[in-house]
């Protein structure tokens, strides 16, 4: 049977009525990458639904890897996240309403957790293929960074082995129209970015 | 016989090996948009021969419109120009070498030409089809300016009326790749913000 | 008698509920600098006042050069200004409630002026002095471009010769406080700058 | 006795031939604020030095809390750190030459260390004081975040309970004004925001 990896992508949320991340992974569920096969879900934007939802996930599909996205609007380039915090801090409300301030994500546990996805070889495919992309030093502290740490942390509490991380992608020109100097990514040029990385991710090796 | 609209774009220089303007302007040669025949040529960066070239493409062509393009490596929106300077004044040599400070384009006459594009109207086109764009009140000092000032004066010395003016457009996401935080534009949005501009000024009026 | 120099700063507007031009021309008032007497002016942000208080100045005063100024919120160096042009574009209204689109300053006369003012002398004195400076080549379109053009405008038609123009400065940290990455300039760092681009108008010859 | 607090500010390095924070802790040093005593020390910019340097100054000082401060060019506001990553990874190299990449500061231990400074009392100081202030979730992953983390590592295996973490700082207007549109910050204020963040240090309760 074919490797499975997870990719989740976010619902539209505050301003941004688009979210080329959620159409991107609907858009991809089902589809074979690399010789695996894509098991591709929009997530919402909420944490007290999509923490559970995604714990659930990468306990019942037992992902090979777990790429999961996020749109980023402001940044030019695909980031590459390199690490999650254990905090959620809200500049707005999530879509149930909940604002969070400095709030650790839970109990215990180590205050972050660094990507274990092979970040140098997705860096190195994007360059090869001409797709603008940097190495990120935060993911934030809203529902992105929660994705990323929940699946890691997920992840390590049941010893699972799995490449799991996070890249941020720019928001599309569409969506961009009426905010002056707010760079933008083409939606072709982000879901070439996001099948890349799932590629990669077909090809790594366990983390240790 | 079908109203010509000349379209230029400019060839590569400095660090940009790749020019999407000149790229667009070559491949838009012979079509029609709007009902006019579109006659798109690529510039020299250099003033030089530049400067010669847009005024016989005036004179002969009698054009009913003309749209200059350039890029603007930093930018990340279409930017349709208000105004162009009679100054030049380069950062970086021109392809011919040749590097101004301060200088006049030319002995007396006005200190800067207006557009006479119908600047609003390609502004809410773009709007409406979702290109990020905005209107920029400066188009620098270097070629770009040049190309828009030198055509504007050459339509206002032989009291020729046509609608003339300039667009900066953002560079591409592959030649963008290697500058972390530089915004970009694929090429494809960015050919289709050139051809709204085209359909725009094919159906503008004469200007006053 | 000393020759005379005309210093003018804006009053407050919009989301600046402090303009350090205004403060600081008000402060340099009859202060002597490079020989010259300094007439300091803070003048309204109203199209409808600020033009007529403008010519007059010029007119009674006869000043031996002029300096407007204004704060530029969200630029990080003090501007020179090279150009004037002849339009008032507003974004947020004025100090009277009034704004303007595309609208020209007056019928006739030039699109543009060039600042008269020792550009490169007073770039080269910052550069020595370790201000933060650069050329600019728009003042933008709202009441500091009005300015600029108005004085230039009202000795270009008196055909009185005196160097004239403008400098944006930052925004002050104390006012950029609950803007996440504005950028600002201390208040006697501003100063100096002002005081230094007096002091080189002072010892400038005539524009021709 | 008085409480002791060590500043640590860092040499030159790089394209940035002056460093405020190691000119500010060394004029600090020695100085009493909001009770305590302030011992004010220049790091080496190099990990070989810079990391038993820190710890011996944090067992032999047995310090009531512990301020690191470094210099980030290109940032607007003094920004309050959040968290410390247990990774080296330079763009350029240190003042031996060292160069990182992906580097773990060493082997085991938490991925990262979370500030124990009294974070939001700081920024909500800075507010009331005019200082240009925002909370950061990123140190990078050169010298500063190596010290942050380096000094937390030391207390968090020693036991010793004190407040710890950094503040970067922009660069000052007089070493950026080479570099366009480079935001700047003045020395006294910056000074001023050290001096801020000391005496809130120093009526700081222990973290837990």
């Amino acid at each position: 049977m074919a490797r499975t990896i997870l990719l989740t992508g976010y619902e539209p949320y505050g301003r941004e009525a688009y979210n080329p991340t959620g159409v991107i992974a609907r858009s991809l569920d089902g589809r074979r990458i690399g010789g695996a096969r894509i098991r591709g879900v929009q997530i919402p934007v909420a944490v007290e639904s999509a923490g559970p939802r995604l714990r659930r996930l990468v306990r019942d599909l037992e992902p090979y890897g777990v790429l999961s996205t996020g749109v980023a609007p402001g940044r030019s380039h695909v980031s590459v996240e390199r690490v999650a915090l254990k905090v959620l801090d809200f500049r707005i409300p999530d879509n149930r309403g909940r604002k969070y301030r400095d709030k650790p994500i839970h109990a215990g546990g180590p205050a972050a957790y660094f990507s274990t996805l092979p970040v140098r070889r997705i860096l190195a495919a994007y360059r090869a293929a001409g797709v603008p992309a940097e190495l990120s030093n935060t993911a934030g502290t809203y529902l992105c960074n929660f994705a990323m740490f929940t699946v890691l942390d997920a992840l390590a509490t049941s010893r699972r082995k799995a490449p799991a991380g996070f890249i941020h992608v720019p928001q599309t020109p569409e969506a961009s129209r009426d905010r002056p100097g707010q760079p933008s990514m083409d939606l072709a040029t982000t879901r070439r970015a996001v099948v890349i990385a799932l590629r990669e991710i077909a090809r790594a090796r366990k983390p240790r």
